[in-house]
């Protein structure tokens, strides 16, 4: 079955993500509950609430035993929750009813769920973190490589003013620092253990729940919430959104990337790749198309996620099954977007020469502002600016330089710095600078 | 890998749709494209671009070569599209290089997978069509049985008027014959062949494409489009919202049955399935979700292929990406929604008798209205609809039946009609009926 | 105040719609909804539900008595609906209370909301339709006037083969044609009286409702929907995906003009507009970004009108609200990209030769495709085209162009028609005549 | 016009927002532009760029000038931006051409608009703060006064387990607990100046661009980013994303006591408001329709801001301008929900007694999870939970009482404490206590 590109095997090396797709398949969603069961039988044991000795060894069977998810199809298509058929698949496999009564004591399937989610998130997280480090650090090192070559900066799509490649590396770098630092921010409420019972009370377990919940995130080395979180879904709709940003942040690499590849501009290329089947030239730039694609992708399941933040009363299976639906593509697509951006810097081939002829295009209008302050000096400026709108106006029309028709106009003003790329980056170069020095302070992980 | 609902084998049963499941695989998607190709072959043979004997040979290998999926995965990592990898390793398959030379001939990648798409979207539609032609004649069904059952119409969450529970059935299968309507106007453009060549000219045909591609149509039962259509995604985009709208349409069932089916409420059941993993008693409304869910999901990924419908220039990569990441997963959507539906229709049971109680709520504050137009023919509208909004007013604070506080207050009033479910029904029968006659004049599919 | 760009002054001629504009005012809206109050009681009087003279009474203080919104402020804040306070403010000004008692008889607010609504829709629809028209002919003449002015076709952001600019205008046409098409289609049902009381039975008005919803119909020009349609959003949904739809046909051709306006690629000018409040070059193209802009305000609209689809029981005050919300702005918006499109095609400037200059990109590659089809002529295709492949990269490494290294690689071949844009058009020019003729079909409105 | 509810005047009771609205009108938005420009030139007399005096001057003049918006119309018009137009009426209106000449030196548009929002969002975010301070408190409080208030807890909108109201109340606080602090993360990068110049290089002030800019920051009382931010939008857009989270927790609430105060379960009222336009006796919950309808829009708006989240290149317009179609009503929408939920829960009138007896249901079945946890004392847990499931069947079919049942089944069970809603109540009362201590250790605002 491939009704989604991240399951196909076509499409794994386009979309696949081989650290991040070992957490997101049947059997790692199954390991991952029945290590919570195992987890939650432990620290009940330890809290008195089931004997010692079935605790024990329920944990060790959540070790151990490897329970199919094929067969939980069944069970799970009746009760519409996978975990009713996979506490007694584990208890059967257990062979052992003295203890396996104890399987998934007071819990409710929601606990179970949200907590196993919980311990795949803890790794994503840990590897967005590292990926999101990695690309930074490679931004920063292009950012000062290049922090002083000029290129054309643009608004709305035309030359605005000189701007250096290294502050274009800094302007995607920022935003990537920024979420790091929302990441870390929103994950310690996001990674924690769910255990509230059937509907939020832990009646089950008498006055040992909260107990019992402190012990079960020890156990995991997940956080304790304090309470009951089973309709409160803030955080995951916050992770949803947070990824859907983020995948944003990195589609607008591949935008510019992309707008700077186009034919006629031809600043960067991405080497080879990207072949046609039927156009020998094309060398199509796949990963910034990827980039956009995934994150138009994310945006639609975040926003099915935030449509289900609100659950009703005291749980709500219709907006929980809307997690189940979107929750793993959004990981997914996320850490394929990550590392498909690192992956194309390192193949990513600048041409400074394009750069530098575009900046000027012939006419040399992008030099207008800078001339308009220059000239600022020897009139009010807003006069300054009209005489220069008329210049520009002239320049277009006549098809001659900006450089040339100043001169002719005023031809005592020194126009050195005016037109010259190099001394017109502003605080490019510095932009540059910043940027290097911040991704040096990041911490590697 | 299960990072989709739809590929797990867990929830086989719960989100799976065996029928259309089959045409959204890596097999069925390889095989689509190979026939595309076969056909195409074909077609120019006719047309005189190709050699006969040549189209003769790709068409019977495209019936009978099978291609393995998983073979694509690095051309499709490299190129960002499976048919340059697809195209050589057919003819590799072929083992006949004098014939194989001519497949894909001045066709782009683009043609051959938006009309593989389009076979496997009207197979598609088909079972849709079927399935809702199915499905509105089982709520016909209900409808006319339940005619004159009453039950509270509720607005707001409130008890209005009495109303009965074959209109509220009419009143979930209308939309879908709206529905059913709408996809026969879509279709049309919707299951048609895509062919262009490189960039919308079809140059390397010389002037023989718009022959091929009516070949191609007729050979394939497609529609020929009579023009390029690389870049006009708006059929693709209408037939997204129309499964969002559609499975919206089942969610509105779904939403009502859930509420009927409350504690409390209990005017629906939907049998011992929904079991709990730690509570005895519970039988959740499952399918109920399961249709919210859907529809949430089917909304948000409507979404990201609305976002893609700009498809920039002469062909859009990343637009066209993200369709391919969510179409398949909204026709396997839909397509289980409608089979839930009809499935849980099957199985519910109406408790006519909690509907009757309902109705009354014991004040009998539903027959408000009805009241206040059987004393307008004896006051001003206004001062009937004061004097019984006081009424309505008493009775919740005293606890006491509007009947019973009526009589007192007009005591020669003949109420017999005002405060009987079943001469308040208004148009409901009516309505009901009228569904009726309207599924009858369904043709089968 | 303004919330909202379409209220503001400031921004009244970027956003403003004159025309649609008076359709969405609280004075207009309340217009509406007098009227049909008017058109209800004329009704019923036909139908003998209330005195024929009452009838007339309230027909004619429909068309003269003027209500002011701001008046009913409070009493919608407190109802959450306008209806109540319309219809007491209504009968008061009527100062005729033997017949104003009988104004909103047996009507509940939606019907009068959503009939009201419709009469506006019908109105925005028939602009709709004039504008599409309009601008369809639009594309039409540009698309003939260009039908062989040679242009590259660019596919993921690269030059693919040579086409027509007249194609370009053809491929934006064709959408648009197909959109209107669709909105006869769904006119004929969103375009209904909603007339089915308090709960959808119609019961206040004894076995007379149905007739009294024919006449309403008559009354107003508007469709019969035959039942109740409180719950059916399904056409509302559907018009709303049809905006957001035409919206991206529209934003389509914004994002085409915003790539050929660029800087570097200058193969159109939308004139002098779009200055910067500090570079005195800039001439921002506006509308290509307004059109871009609405289009993404569209979809999330929409979004917010699907998620609002699920009308729960018999009235669902929630998502009804949303609608409110929602479906004005958007009319709002679709009416003034359509404006905006006609009015940039008028003042667009195409540049010929920039557009031919940029074909070629001085190495000849944009011809690779047909070249290899040439050299197919004399070997087996997967040959040439991997030898054109070669001779691709040797243009790019040495700079050298296409047409030289082929002749010195195959001296006799002939290349004349290979590189010479004209005669590479393939049905490009085809395209725009077919277009043109489509458009000369089409009937004035 | 009222294109939006926000600006209309029938609505202003319903949707308005005096306080927020305040800072969304075209004068409020004037008022902050102008402000900026005058915190500009003070800053840029203080680094030397401008002259002192006009400084001063243009300082002094931004405090004291009005402008009006209107007047803005035709030439944002035409540039698609305001700042043009108001930096020319502000000179104009100066009538000091020496010194209004240095009005917007070496700013661009951008630097303008994105630092008057900055201005308008720190005042919006603090009455948030202050709203949600607010509303959590009155959470608090009913919290503490029901946290013993049995009530049915319920799960897929079947009963689960008692709980108490005051636990159902903590479930409502702590997500806007957490929301707050989310906003004070969030906050930070928000509410900057932005000063970067005509393409992000501060080119025309020299080498005094950051100089500026912290005095800029300082004498604003807003932020310094330190570097250019233009094109990342992770801040606003992160924003958006917490208002529709926040919308989303307050719908929560809203859809929780939709659900409470419906018709036959009556657990809670909120007095008279929601009248009809036909029925006497409704009493619709306008606030929870009105929550859940915010909700909805923010949703869909908000993902028209995460769609505009890439801006293009160094600065792009399309991305830009949909943020000014967004963000104003999200802010309004947002603070109308807080109000009108804090509102909402002082008129809230809850009925113990109903929650009670919805509690049993008459036939107990509510209490089976704690009776086969009872049992389990005596038997194996699986055995004792398939014995009291099939007790609930028994007790379903044939109407009788769980606890009936299970005494005939089990004579010698001691089942005081099973049936005993006080008695089952779990951890709600410590949820209900932890949470009131929670709301008392935030700081007022």
């Amino acid at each position: 079955m491939a009704g989604s590109v991240y399951d196909s095997t076509i499409y794994a090396k386009l979309f696949g993500d081989k650290e991040i797709g070992t957490l997101f398949t049947d059997s790692a969603e199954v390991r991952a509950l029945v290590l919570v069961e195992g987890a939650l039988a432990k620290a009940q044991a330890k809290c008195g609430v089931i004997p010692e000795i079935s605790g024990a060894y329920i944990h060790r069977a959540s070790l151990e035993i490897p329970i199919d998810g094929s067969g939980l199809a069944v069970g799970t298509g009746s009760s519409g929750v996978m975990i009713p058929a996979l506490v007694a698949a584990f208890r059967k496999a257990m062979e052992a009813p003295e203890h396996s009564q104890y399987v998934h004591f007071g819990a409710t399937s929601q606990d179970i769920m949200d907590t196993g989610l919980a311990l795949r998130l803890r790794q994503t997280i840990a590897i967005y973190e590292a990926r999101l480090v990695n690309l930074i650090k490679a931004l920063g090192g292009l950012s000062g490589m290049h922090k002083a070559t000029p290129m054309a900066a643009r608004t709305w799509g035309q030359n605005a003013t000189p701007t250096s490649f290294g502050a274009i590396f800094a302007s995607w770098g920022w935003p990537l620092i920024g979420l790091l630092d929302d990441l870390q921010h929103l994950k310690n409420r996001l990674v924690s253990v769910s255990l509230s019972g059937a509907a939020g009370t832990l009646s089950a377990m008498a006055d040992k729940g909260p107990q019992v919940r402190a012990e079960l995130a020890a156990g995991l080395g997940l956080n304790d919430p304090l309470r009951s979180t089973h309709t409160d879904r803030t955080d995951h709709a916050g992770f949803a959104a947070w990824m859907a940003r983020t995948g944003a942040a990195l589609a607008k690499i591949g935008t510019d990337i992309h707008l700077m590849a186009q034919t006629g501009i031809d600043e960067i290329s991405l080497g080879a790749a990207g072949s046609s089947s039927t156009m020998p030239q094309k060398q199509n730039p796949v990963t910034p198309a990827l980039l956009q694609a995934i994150a138009t992708h994310l945006n639609g399941l975040d926003h099915a996620m935030q449509s289900a933040t609100v659950h009703a009363q005291q749980r709500d299976g219709a907006a929980w099954i809307t997690e189940w639906m979107s929750l793993p593509q959004m990981c997914l697509g996320l850490g394929r977007s990550l590392a498909a951006t690192t992956d194309m810097l390192a193949i990513l081939t600048p041409n400074p020469l394009a750069m530098f002829n575009n900046l000027d295009d012939g006419l040399g209008l992008i030099y207008a502002e800078g001339l308009s302050f220059a000239l600022a000096n020897h009139m009010p400026r807003p006069q300054a600016q009209e005489a220069v709108k008329s210049l520009c106006t002239d320049a277009r029309t006549r098809q001659r330089h900006l450089r040339t028709l100043t001169q002719e106009t005023w031809p005592d003003l020194d126009l050195t710095a005016c037109f010259d790329a190099h001394k017109t980056l502003g605080t490019a170069p510095q932009e540059a600078e910043d940027f290097v020095k911040a991704t040096l302070n990041l911490r590697d992980r």
